[in-house]
């Protein structure tokens, strides 16, 4: 077959794997062929292991002007990157994209471009890295009817939380060594307070569910206020900590979140350590699929990259053998290298969560009386009280100290939660954790 | 579009999952369409909740006669399944099929048959029930370059030396419970001495690797000696025992294994409790992805089948659209309901593994000297001692101790095994099993 001539956006970390894998694999030659590299500054980004026979530009246009088969964006972010996909695709290229930011804020409209343009968009490297779980969900399990996905989804968080979990260290050791060793930015915020996680949550849901869930509507909380005390009581209760994402079907909507949350110590989530990724799949005829793996890095992404091109080469194959077989070949149609692909996101709705119990975590200037106010205030929400935790050592100018509460609704817990913190005896805010003992443990 | 025209055969456990789940989820009606189902004695098969336009026959030519799109085979075994298979490929079907003793014996020919008559087989519920593996290796991964799978394949195996490794239990007992809760059948042999996982293996290898190995060649090894012993003497060492399925290219090769093997109790496969499968795999680039999940039961087992089902329909599409843009379609075109895939299976060979570390466990009638003697037989073949395990409060008659050896050659450790073996002291024949430390520990 002729190979699909392909356009590579971006030449940093990602896309210089990609270029490298297809470098180093010379069978994949008469399948994808590298025929322009774009990126800013192209100068400095050139090596010589490409072929000489790649045109390196810092020119978008120059890119697109050679009408490529396939543009593959590694660039990552809406602006400009989100323009240049809808050009690509306006121009009847398949598009190849690791950007789940873009997919969160734009996902339906450009699945929808690449539908009228009788073309492909592809995201395997948008959420988890080199674990294909894109193909795992959209074709391995598409026979089930799926009901949730949770998992983690952010390496950073999750190497900052199993570490704490191990170490009884703070966060802001762990988060210094993080930067340190490049499993954080220099500003993490993305990465520790949700943004990062929620955006793959809304491309998860738009694969399991064909549903698009506005990232705003998605409520994320920091792990910012975890502290080391609330490991410690976490393993009094068998639980660890970790930054979960989770989405679920109920009723006509979903429920979604993204936060730290309290999970079994030996669940698969609790047993997840470093920057690891790992996800659960719930379908009601199969039960539960788990996926882990490196979710990041710039190989381990590209690999998502190149397995996508390939399938693209499968379906442009097939397509060019019936065209073979068949009609004559015109310019016009040459254009079209890939058929099109009907995936397209409706709009999906996010509804409160189901009643769940939740880990709360006070630090007070301690005095009489506190205990029964709180309880006073859940008491008046009609909340219960399942367990109290207060070990002893601490300052009592800062005492930490723990309520967990049997299943309650998140709002009445929000307006008991507002009441309590009114009072003058906090040292920092309360903190809500939501425990999540849905998965069952490992060991 | 057109649905893809549906016979079933066999309607059994899976069976009557894929026609359960092709009733209760009507999307998919415009897309496949269940017109026959055989079985013999078909009439004590058929249930009232399969619309009444199902032809329901145990004459297969009837069903093959009536040029179905799609075959579904959920019979198992060879024979007759497998001249059933041809039939249906060789009239152009797309075969979707979940019998992996087949694969393992006549993949290559099955898959050259699927190229040459334009169709294709796909078989996504023969490994690992509902979790999607071979869509996630074959397309998902397919951008890497795949070093290994290292994998807990047989369900049956792994709940029985999971029960055992927590209950201290003898096998004789757990297995009968596993019978009883049917996770075992009556002859469990298949599963606990290594076949089934053995076929499951040469299905991984020939996506991971598109190579075909034989089973005859791929050593399997029973996990009927495991005792409780075993297990307290692994726990010594870390250690707990699982039934390990693994291929790895080495060389032109590949060195292939199953049956038991001692793994860190915190790594993902130490981790693996009551039937769950799971799969690790090694790329070149995205380093290690693991899949986990339930590996067998009818409606997981299903999900996999309609799975494959809807990638034939989204491939029909293409074509179908293609069609009906450029060129009318007689009676002869539309028998080939489903354009044709590529693969292939070359012949793979089977290597020794490399050096590795061997638990090694005698149960003797004490004596002294003994010990002397089996260092002296392991010391002939250059084989050095790593540690030496003697728990006290055995029976001195048939006394279980264990020796750990350094990686070592199996060829060699083979050798001192036989002289080993030729004493008179055993009480039972010596067990070796390989220590796999490769993975890394999960806590």
């Amino acid at each position: 077959m002729t190979p699909l001539r392909l356009g590579l956006l971006g030449f940093g970390t990602v896309g210089s794997s990609v270029a490298r894998i297809l470098v180093e694999r010379p069978e994949l030659a008469d399948r994808i062929q590298l025929t322009h590299v774009f990126n800013r500054d192209v100068a400095r980004k050139r090596v010589p292991w490409v072929p000489s026979s790649v045109t390196w530009t810092d020119n978008v246009d120059e890119l697109l002007a050679a009408q490529p088969d396939v543009v593959v964006e590694v660039i990552g972010g809406v602006d400009p990157a989100g323009g240049w996909v809808r050009r690509a695709l306006q121009q009847g290229a398949a598009v190849v994209t690791a950007n789940k930011q873009l997919l969160a804020a734009q996902g339906p409209e450009l699945l929808h471009l690449a539908v009228t343009n009788h073309t492909q968009l592809r995201f395997e490297a948008a959420v988890g890295g080199g674990v294909p779980l894109i193909h795992g969900v959209r074709e391995g399990l598409a026979g089930d009817n799926l009901k949730g996905v949770q998992g983690i989804l952010n390496g950073t968080s999750n190497y900052i939380l199993s570490r704490m979990a191990g170490s009884d260290e703070a966060m802001a050791p762990v988060l210094e060594d993080a930067r340190r060793l490049g499993y954080a930015e220099a500003d993490p915020s993305a990465d520790i307070d949700g943004d990062d996680a929620g955006a793959k949550l809304v491309v998860l849901a738009g694969i399991a569910f064909r549903r698009h869930l506005r990232l705003s509507d998605i409520p994320r909380r920091s792990i910012r206020p975890i502290a080391a005390a609330d490991f410690r009581y976490a393993r009094t209760l068998g639980c660890t900590i970790r930054q979960i994402s989770m989405v679920e079907a109920r009723g006509d909507g979903f429920h979604a979140f993204v936060g730290p949350a309290l999970v079994l110590r030996g669940s698969n989530f609790g047993l997840n350590m470093g920057a690891n990724n790992v996800v659960t799949i719930v379908g009601q005829y199969g039960g539960k699929s788990t996926f882990s793996g490196a979710g990041a890095g710039g190989p381990a992404t590209a690999v998502a990259v190149v397995s996508d091109l390939l399938a693209l080469t499968q379906r442009h194959r097939d397509h060019t053998e019936e065209r073979r077989q068949d009609v004559p070949v015109d310019g016009e149609e040459r254009r079209q290298g890939v058929p099109g692909d009907s995936e397209e996101w409706l709009p999906g709705t996010v509804v409160p969560p189901p009643p769940r119990p939740y880990y709360l975590r006070f630090v007070v200037k301690d005095r009489p009386g506190i205990v029964a106010s709180i309880a006073a205030s859940l008491a008046a929400q009609g909340i219960n009280l399942d367990s109290m935790l207060q070990e002893p050592g601490y300052d009592k100018d800062a005492l930490p100290f723990v309520m967990t509460v049997e299943a309650c609704e998140e709002a009445a817990l929000g307006t008991a939660l507002q009441e309590i913190a009114a009072a003058e005896y906090h040292a920092e805010p309360p903190l809500a954790l939501p425990i999540l003992l849905g998965e069952d443990p490992r060991t």
